[in-house]
């Protein structure tokens, strides 16, 4: 049987195919620092987004049209998982990542829930001995339910934060069972509404006691995947903990937890936070905690996570700058957690935004290289900060220095006219320039 | 010689005083916890906003009428100092605050411009020999003058690093001299506008390399101020290292500087980071980092630094609220960083300002008093956390647990029906009557 | 039988009143400029938020408990009724407010839906007969279901057009029926996703069709309420038609609609706009478009629409001034377009609520009455605007001049020297001190 | 003398070029609907950003290194206009654009500075005897001086009034005498700071005055420039009278000047006021109003104006998209009003930064002309809203139906099923491809 009859097996056609349904600019096979296109991009497909979600926002019902409609319950659950190996299939994907929840029904009661889940993790990991894909992360929804409302390891209530352990301790085990080489905590409600009610100091330690638990558990079981911390300042909170990668140094610093976690980084969650998607991303990688991403884009003129699949060029080509200058994404990957538009209903849509996603990072991965391979950002930084290699400025980088010898510098300059312009517009054009001739490449 | 002749001494003269020159509501020698409201509160008058400040934007040029603006050069700088004891005596406050650049004519020149400034600092000094006035901060300003255009400790120029730590070194012997409680550093330049020509690792390695000198140095020469980091997100910047008070944390920790400094938190940049001010008091505090205020306002609807007085009482409440609870500011203080509006051009608005700040300030404190006097949120939150005290959650608190006992607990729990309601409207509606009930307390 | 046991009647009480459950400050029976408060204030609640409103928000579901959850379909409809007329009376509230499918469930089918809607409104005409609350306003939900996903009377599909209108002559029928005293037009899916794939001049010019055809099906059965357009930027659209007030008056002049509509302003939608809740009751006023006020606020800090009860005094003052400054509102009202927070789920905290909002507005009221009545702003801004009632000032206001006597009479002048400071700190510290002492009053 | 020796003239040498002072995509003698670019584009040089900016910002001092540095007062000027003038021909621009004062120094007294306007103006009409350069549109600075802190048409002062009519006046003949093509109004202290102290009924009101004796007097000399206002939502003030272009419109209905003025659109004021530069442009275009354009590009991460040069390419593609459908932009044209960084201080800078700013353009009206061409969007768009061609979507847009026969047709349909996808990620998929391959077409 097959859910997407519209759609075949979709390929890399080039720029010139008129086919919606091909890759035009995203070959799998094409080479990229020594490894093949479909290995250095690593491209996941969020389980949730693209077949749970049914089109709903804070005014409207679902408007999502799926071939599994008509089924219910765990019906509904074993009808996505098949739906889900055919898209993976169909669109040659190597990962998929999900939550607990997302593959099977969560119900009042932990154990009916576990049961559910463990019915559902079997068939998936039947369907993963003969598919090529692979779990790039999961992770247990501590969010959606009603208890979590006032959070998961940082809730008010006791017994809550037990339910979460509880879940995550399932999490671990599920991750473990079916090979996942990441597990994400992205604590939505791990925050506060209103701090006329709240305790964040024992809420924040209550969250670092959580983290040590989870560790010690995996490493307990042999799990070694590469714990990830996923930041969001706001939505559904008013304040959310972990609300940046400095946010989450912090934090991990603080409670000795900085080398057990990377970030995994949502281009959308960079917005709302107030820097660009490249920001979170370089700040990651010269802390060494540059993990995975959640490849998506916001609406810089719109105040909420709008989950977009991402599009614009010059984001996807200064991500990719980063991941090459990162030496790629380690066991990490590029996981579209980005939704169709309400408006883009059918099943089509979701072909038609996954291509286009890809074929988006495709470029801007070819772009970013060619900049690299060019040198032309690079040359110009080292030019722009050559004056620390050497004289004063190499005493300063090496800690051969102090204030009397710097002061003493500094009046023998007396005045400064040695200044360089920072050339921000010429760089803009030449990034253009590069865009505009990403074609042209091999 | 008189620069303000239409006001005389601001005293406390009860909120049915009609005269506009009078505080209504802050009463110096009321006591609060056992100090006087004075010594409480140590309100600081901000030199570069109100004796420098010339009213301009970036529309329009100075609107501001000042007395001594018909002298320039070194006499402007002698004119301003004299009034601004005059102003600082008739508004009775106890601190003052400046900028190594507002008291003294900067040039090109380092030398000349250390010959301005000891020339000033030694009037000064003589001022403040006769007035009960104090220092509680001084910094210097390396951000207005175009060499720091790049940066001072992060600037691409190791001569501009080396002009820098002259600088501060001079900043560090004022503040010696004149006896200042604090030290600030506000890196105002040190960030970037586009990660396309930016070293950011190398840049922030020299911001902490700069850091550890400074702290060497005050310690050579025994100045034991506090130093104090004031977090800004942006403007001038696009992207400034110091975002907030988490990612000052993020950087210290990762620095080993996070014993050397504490905060300076001003409300107007806490919004410009997306957080109320309240929030990066709290934070700083249960970091056991809070320092110091710059007492202003922003307007969020604007995108930009407004630096208002204060005048929101909710927002002074809960300012206070985080300081009573962090039994005041030990050297800190509460400095109005805050300039009148460009239509408030005349000195009389420099006392309105100050006195609706001052005011604002002190209706804070008691309604905070009052608030934690009679535990109406610490009995709330105490409740609402009350499972920490017992049971699985004081396992939880004193480590004594771990993820098998939290999932057996859970597991015997399976349905969560003991959450409670965060009543945050009844607790906003609570505040009010506080705020309300302000005038009938002692 | 009774939905709300642990709360009777709400009464006033005044400040001193321990009960959490009466009013502190707002006194129905209170006079104000001639009508008692409960005819001048002409508190609403909404029945979408109050009583069909389940705490969901896009990362969790409903966490509301309420005494009729038990029930589904039209027996849920139902219990609703009576729940809200015993709420109605309990709070003591004249009127009320609702979307079609607030009341009665709407299914795919049309004629299903208008069945089930017969079949609700007999019913609470009938409860109206014996209770005093009344109908501020109805509207049809053109929102929620897919069916409207790109719009009602903007939609692309003529089919949804028609459908649009057949529910809005359903809604006046309603209205008519029930006696509403205004019907509402919020235009939610009035809007675009992306232009890429928008007619806007097409969709457009079909709403002011709409517009004119509803008016006239008003006309023609006699329904004689006050149309009403509530303006709101965006949410859920990328970009909604009625972004704001100013935007509202364009498209109605445009389409000759300036005398036949008037703005239902929502304090939350005024700040998504960048505007203050004041400004948008302040444009509608002086272009005689104030209709009525769906009162609730926002968090500036947050990018999307809260809908949160209003408690800020600041923002209910500077409301009332403008409604005062009205001569009330006609046939509008204060409708509680508010949720109770998420975390708020239990049926006390709908009283904690209504009880803030309601309080918070009275105390709006008495604070704007006395700044009224002291002439404290009209005063000054009389005596600021002052040189237009005499001279040149005079023949401009009167139309009797041109830019040659303007010329004449500047280049006479030549030197500008007669501004005077626009005291806005002042003012701030009078309007805080209006509020400090708003109990003291009458 | 030559004032920018670094450069020659900046010449079209195609994509491959490597000369940094060349244009690489735009050709000024490329055909492009029947016109050569030159033509269509219509670029304009802003004379205060290139000549007169200096690299200040809010907490900095001017940064730019200019060849007339040396010079003061109205020597300043005069170098200012050879210099111009030699940048004109060496980027081959065609247009200029300025406020009064950037040409020639203000003073207080308003005889000066016609004088000081005077004596510039005939040296810039000689110069233009021999150059090609045009004045796109001019006008008067009414925000820079004190005088104006208020408001100039706006001014609580009738003498300020009065003043701003003498300097309009001035300006409409200024711009006969230079022959303007369009004549500009940015009411940048058209608003008000706060409520409070304001009157925005007789503001706006005299602001209609003044535009109405602008008209009359421009009509009375025989200057027939296009009148355009320029929106602008904030900054400098807390809130602009002319916000955006649908308070535009609203304003000038209200007053009847619907036809008198079309509006000059600025990309980063769009984004300011929450819409996009296309939505801006599109809204005008379908009102009839699309006059002019300021050219530049915003931070949406940053709350301020940051006036930065245009390089976006979705940005310039769109916006040509608008531009294309309306026939271009008649007597109006592309202003570049854009600043270098303040870290691009030198006179290279200027040039790289104009070149960036033009080929984005070019590179825009290609891939919208490509667009266009195509028909991509306008046959997804008629397909989309074809069911308005006949049926009732027919009776619809001509009139012929009301809420009586629409209904009937609802009831008779009942069940809507006919919606169509909006297809939004394969329609940005689509203009990638369109952009992308821009260099490949003719």
């Amino acid at each position: 049987m097959s859910y997407f009859q519209n759609v075949g097996k979709v390929k890399f056609e080039g720029a010139n195919s008129s086919n919606p349904f091909a890759f035009k600019y995203y070959n799998p096979e094409e080479q990229i620092n020594g490894k093949s296109m479909e290995d250095f991009l690593r491209f996941g497909v969020s389980y949730w987004h693209t077949f749970v979600g049914e089109g709903t926002d804070p005014f409207g019902a679902g408007t999502a049209v799926r071939p599994y409609d008509k089924f219910s319950g765990m019906d509904l659950a074993k009808a996505r998982v098949e739906a889900s190996f055919e898209f993976f299939e169909k669109m040659d994907v190597p990962y998929f990542c999900f939550h607990d929840i997302d593959i099977a029904p969560e119900t009042d009661s932990l154990s009916e829930t576990f049961n559910n889940l463990d019915e559902i993790v079997a068939m998936i990991k039947e369907y993963m001995k003969t598919s090529k894909v692979k779990l790039l992360w999961n992770t247990a929804n501590a969010f959606t339910h009603p208890r979590w409302l006032f959070g998961a390891a940082t809730a008010p209530n006791a017994d809550v934060f037990a339910y979460a352990a509880a879940r995550v301790k399932k999490g671990l085990e599920v991750g473990k069972e079916l090979g996942a080489e990441n597990y994400v905590f992205w604590g939505g409600r791990e925050g506060y509404e209103t701090l006329l009610n709240t305790d964040m100091k024992l809420e924040q330690d209550n969250l670092a006691r959580f983290f040590h638990m989870a560790k010690s558990y995996a490493k307990e079981i042999g799990f070694d995947a590469q714990f990830l911390i996923e930041p969001k300042p706001k939505e559904p909170t008013k304040h959310q903990y972990d609300f940046d990668v400095a946010t989450g140094i912090a934090f991990l610093r603080t409670y000795g937890l900085e080398d057990v976690f990377k970030f995994n980084i949502e281009a959308n969650h960079a917005t709302l936070a107030g820097h660009t998607f490249e920001h979170e991303l370089h700040l990651a990688r010269i802390n060494g905690m540059l993990g995975s991403v959640d490849a998506n884009q916001g609406d810089t003129l719109l105040g909420w996570d709008t989950d977009e699949f991402p599009t614009d060029l010059y984001s996807t080509t200064l991500a990719m700058y980063e991941i090459l200058k990162n030496d790629g994404l380690g066991t990490g990957g590029l996981n579209f957690d980005a939704k169709v538009r309400r408006g883009s209903f059918d099943t089509d849509d979701l072909f038609h935004a996954h291509i286009a996603g890809m074929d988006s990072f495709a470029i801007g991965t070819k772009v970013a290289k060619r900049l690299l391979d060019d040198r032309v950002l690079e040359d110009f930084i080292a030019d722009r900060y050559s004056s620390y290699n050497e004289g004063i400025g190499k005493d300063i980088v090496e800690g051969n220095t102090d204030f009397h010898k710097l002061a003493d510098h500094a009046l023998k300059v007396d005045v400064i006219s040695n200044n360089k312009s920072g050339r921000q517009e010429y760089l803009k054009q030449t990034l253009n320039k590069y865009i505009l001739e990403a074609l042209q490449q091999g």
